[in-house]
């Protein structure tokens, strides 16, 4: 229902996120690394058919001059998220503004740099929209994250700032 | 269908692009000014009741310390589209930092500086994730988004770069 | 007397320097977990009633899209300071400007990146305002500070670079 | 009670905000142009006797490598709050990181580029932490904020979008 | 023999240096608008049968998240040359960051922000590397520039500062 | 037939790309130290014979205020590739800005911050501007690069995402 | 006794108030275009001979890539100010980075964006740092410009903010 | 003959290279610890009586908020030159913006972040301008640093850059 596109292999790990967040919502995903440059037949062709394949929804990420989530979306009706990938010497500012900046008619929902996680939240989210057992998954999954938060603060006040951090780290 | 959230009526003039973006695309939608620093409670509420007044998608815009559409993000599970202020001083770098760097949990999908007619867009698309007839609007409107560029090529080449210019001022 | 919150415990290793200044300074204080979009509840019902319950400053750290600060301005009169946490690919800029570019009436008192042992200083001057004890305590402060300096000064006469970097390290 | 110092004239169109502001909440101020690179001296006088002339509170207002709050936080334990003038070919950002990165020890409450306003409110914010009337006059301050923007939202509702515009125009 | 592509006609006032500076240096060329993100298909067969047709650089200019000199480059083994195109609230950092940071193996030749004269120039260049007529061409217009530089100084040097600004303006 | 320059020796092992890129599409190159700063004859030197030694392209690679790229486009009418070099504190943009700004009438072909590789690329991609037999090894290298990313695919497709990064670590 | 140099007309209106600063200090100069990039042999033979023509201090202009003032301290032992010109779309930022990063072994005295009339000043204040005259006279314009913020002062209690706008205006 | 002051001794491990520079052009140099935030009276003092102990240029260090080298330049006539130390989140962008951008009248001669040892070198030129016996030690250094480029290029030529890399790591 989930299509994810990297440009390469060695932004696996950050888009790993993503796919922990599918997986906590009950999205089911399909992940695929296809070059907007290197390999652009392929992306073209993966953004084309992905409506008719089923698809609802596609996260992209790439680094640098971050053109992959913006060709998918000139290939596609759907909507598609794209994850800056940082790192490198400008830290993502690079990908961030490749990503947003796009041009009037064709928009990329951009996340934080190196936001793989919330691009599956979004995702689930934009399922969410029109589908009410997913946007209750979601309600759910944002009040249990208040009830970590919660917790924290509970163990907090019960141990001080210093037997917190120590038995944290 | 489509909420709208502006903090200043001094962003209207920006966020009327939604505005157009939804029309063409036959998308039903409201307006509102409720400032997340200054009217928080209305902000709140807005967004708790969002879902179950039939919203499917929120769009916030604002400037400077942009938390508007992250507030709104905070207190429900409805994909939120966030458009970056620019203008001032800083150029917008302020108001896309503010919005899009959003932490794990709670994402903003965020659209370019003064992208409000994308973020309408990008609200259209994601109706259309689960709605044929949206996706197939939007479909139409990127062809016909395709037909215009290639009418002002055609004129370009029909008329050369001087006289094209010499017409278009 | 001062209230510390932030909104993830991962910042607690920089907000510790605001725990240090205030015991130097002999300012009570109180230390929250509180999200201000994983648990924005709870940050509004600390806002509002932190007057009440005789807090005079709020200190309010985050990183990111760091909201929380503004958040908490949003429901007090009282002043509000801010700790941009830096660290991330963006070193930080984003939570500078997240915070420190609040709209017209709503400020947040903001500090330097990381600047959490400085924000404990700037409550104990907020303080020292109207209370001439504390206000010494922070002259006193600020004196043992130009001492540290003119001693470390002296041990650099007296050594020479080499030896004091030696000594240093 | 509120000492303002700006150090050229230029900056004075900006700081304007500032005394607006507190007129708005009843605050008495004093104005003084002082440059921390051409008057040092008159700076130094002026942040030394600062508290015993009863001020409770600084405002300095300083554009490009704006040294001036800096300088006069130097020499004073009362809270010192910065202004950085926005403008020139940088936007402001030089302005902004020469106030709000202070050092350990000397902190300057930051507020946003050209927020000389908000450096007002923040100001009676600070003498309300101690003084409850003053801190009601803020209260009842945010309060009318609120009410203005529901205000020209209900404007908005009963005009539309094209008629609101029009008639703001 | 150089191809010129822009994705909007939005651009044709600033790409019209690069036609200046082919037409003083006697290089035939073409131009179209074609954009990456509204018509993709026509880029990527332009940048396909460029090679075959006869083109041996391409100059493309795009603003914003600017992908058109990319995608260009993923079509084709030609040397493509990518104008940042300047001028919205980022002042052209995201359309030169998107332009430059290309991945390995795909990369574009990167002039300055709106430096569509140079890529002319570079275009002429890199045509005279294996055709000494155009090196030649290119060589004394390098030579004209530094005559036209050193007319400027004698005439600096006759008249006065004073009286050359006045006479040039 | 290709020249690279660098400044300083602590450049060589990011200008290593370089050579490996012009190696693996056997283009015969030079390399030579010769800083703009601290040897600036011997780079005019350099830059003036250039040509007549039957150099067709120069790739130059500095740091910081890297003029070296032009200062040897100030020399030369053959096409100059200019590579920042990455790394201080500023993360490269000082490099990058000093080398892609460059004024009318004297382009460098800028690359990505430390993008030596597509340097070495984009110099085969200049010689194969005239050379067919070199532009079809740039075209092979690209069907390749290809290849390469569609190979990663298959097998991340056959061995999952866990096993693939598993095994890659 | 001080050289300016220049490397396009265009950058005259900014120098000139280098030539303001140093009439006021009754400091002598000469003043010449000659660029870096187009006319390199001049800018180095201005460079080689400077010292033994009778100069002590040289100050350079530039934007964008601007690499003159670091071209020229690579051909004289003397000290160079650089003064970065700003207002091009990336607001000078370009031309500080390019013109203060310099190398190891290369320094270059960079004043402010467009800070021309400072470069004028520091010339004299390195002349002064052996000529007591002109030392006094550098200490006298300081205590002046220390009288003119003084008068300035005396003015505005005088008038009062509204009358002093009012008069200014 | 040069004054060096540092705000903290974090910095003194930067400042070295100032000393080394001097050493090296056999200038004789003072070193002082003496903050501009935490014992602003000694600054002053230092600063006042600078010219009148037989300094000469001072040379001044600092990070973040950097003033110490313009207040320095508020209090004496001679030359002053500030490095900016990096290393911070912001990586000495705060730092460089907080020295170079001085306002009208007081200059800061400013050099690279990190960039002591041309702190160094520049006070050396500053007093070479009037003595030629330092002006011909600074010449003698330049040549020694082309010579060095140039051995290196000759050990480069001579090993193959495999060999240069494996002998120099």
């Amino acid at each position: 229902m989930v299509g994810i596109v990297i440009g390469s292999d060695s932004d696996l790990p950050v888009v790993k996120g993503a796919l922990e967040a599918l997986s906590l919502l009950q999205i089911p995903y399909e992940i695929e690394i296809a070059s907007a440059h290197r390999l652009p037949e392929r992306v073209r062709e993966y953004a084309h058919t992905a409506a008719a394949r089923g698809l609802r929804v596609i996260i992209a990420a790439a680094g640098g001059a971050a053109h992959l989530p913006g060709v998918i979306a000139a290939h596609t009706p759907l909507p598609v998220i794209g994850v800056p990938v940082g790192g490198g010497t400008l830290g993502g500012l690079d990908a961030l503004l490749s990503i947003v900046q796009m041009p009037k008619g064709v928009p990329v929902a951009t996340v934080a740099v190196n936001g793989a996680f919330n691009a599956g939240i979004l995702a689930a989210q934009i399922i969410g929209a029109s589908d009410p057992a997913v946007r209750e998954r979601v309600a759910a999954y944002k009040e249990q994250l208040g009830r970590e938060v919660a917790a924290k603060n509970e163990r907090l006040q019960a141990l001080g700032v210093d037997e917190y951090l120590r038995l944290k780290s």
